[in-house]
């Protein structure tokens, strides 16, 4: 049984709080194209999984994924559940919204165009 | 007499076009505590000599400065007018909003709060 979980038992893996979160390490953590391309997969608000077949990134290895999750994940932009041996992935939208107003969306749609 | 210049007779250092603006460049270059400071004083729209001083950059050298403004340039956050021996930095707030709408505000504001 997790000590540090939430509600449903799961952890997280650690992050800033959202007061914490830097404008300049956010620009720099998406200031890299396997970044903003992972940004814009976690942009519909689901959870993902961490296989780099899921996420387009078939051509990278596995590690190289994982460091850029983990790029995001110390930045703010994306949180990290653990079930078991199975990690989860998810975009901060609300915590990015409330930091700094508008930005998440400018930069999505930039991305995306 | 130049024969690059604009109608005053002074030249422009090389810089992106607007539809050749990359966001990845451009998130990257405003990733760095320094050039996102330059892109604060630059939010004036007006033109800025390099000298440090005038930029709350009194601590660093002259050559990092400019390095750091050649960042910005080649990203397409600024243009650069060659005056004879001066040279005169200034946002490029129109071609970044036009090329990506709205993630200017939002950064500035960002960066401001």
């Amino acid at each position: 049984m997790n000590t540090t979980g939430a509600t449903s038992g799961d952890e997280r893996l650690p992050q800033p709080a959202t007061a914490d979160i830097d404008l300049v390490t956010v620009l720099h953590a998406l200031g890299d194209p396997v970044r903003l391309t992972l940004l814009l997969s976690y942009s519909d608000d689901a959870e993902h999984s961490c296989d780099p077949r899921g996420l387009g990134l078939e051509h990278l290895h596995k590690s190289t994924v994982s460091h850029h999750m983990r790029v995001l994940r110390e930045a703010g932009v994306t949180t990290t559940r653990v079930a078991g041996r199975n990690r989860f992935v998810r975009l901060r939208r609300a915590d990015l919204d409330t930091r700094f107003p508008g930005l998440l969306d400018a930069l999505l749609a930039a991305a995306a165009a």
